[in-house]
């Protein structure tokens, strides 16, 4: 297995934080980790091509948004909430509070 | 004078604004802006060419982050704090409350 980009606590980078989430699908992605926790590199109600999701999860997990857990081939992600409410307090939330449901049918 | 595009206050868009914020520069200058109140096009303290600020200038204005007035050749931008509040409550303070300034000098 490849191992994954994940960077440390202290490396968090706002810019970088703020551009991954400046996307409607990584926005969506996020979303839905905060509702439901743990979620699948697919998640069933997202009409998106995989190699599409795919190259969003990354962008979120070198941002240092998600932590990946591999299982087979399949990958899992959660939210890093505690590093980003530590590293830039009350960001997250904010967005969250506010983002739209624009993806979900 | 060409008219400039200022989105309305029920169209701002959250994805957009994140992405208009995730930019060293341009989150440089709304913390100017925060600061200071009005600014022109050049602050003096930007080592950065005139037609790069004017390109993150555009954005910042598109995405709904600024007013803009103009004077003879010269333009004053200010933040549209109330606007980008009332629609996105706490991202903006959140943001500009963990923002570093890697350029001022």
């Amino acid at each position: 297995m490849r191992s994954l980009t994940q960077p440390e606590r202290a490396d968090l980078d706002l810019v970088a934080v703020l551009h991954a989430l400046s996307d409607p699908v990584r926005l969506e992605l996020v979303r839905l980790m905060a509702s439901d926790g743990e979620v699948s590199c697919s998640p069933e109600h997202l009409d998106i091509p995989r190699s599409t999701l795919s190259n969003h999860w990354r962008i979120l997990r070198e941002a240092g948004l998600t932590w990946t857990r591999s299982e087979g081939k399949a990958r899992y992600m959660t939210l890093r909430r505690d590093d980003l409410e530590t590293r830039f307090p009350g960001v997250l939330a904010a967005i969250l509070a506010c983002a739209a449901s624009p993806l979900r049918g």
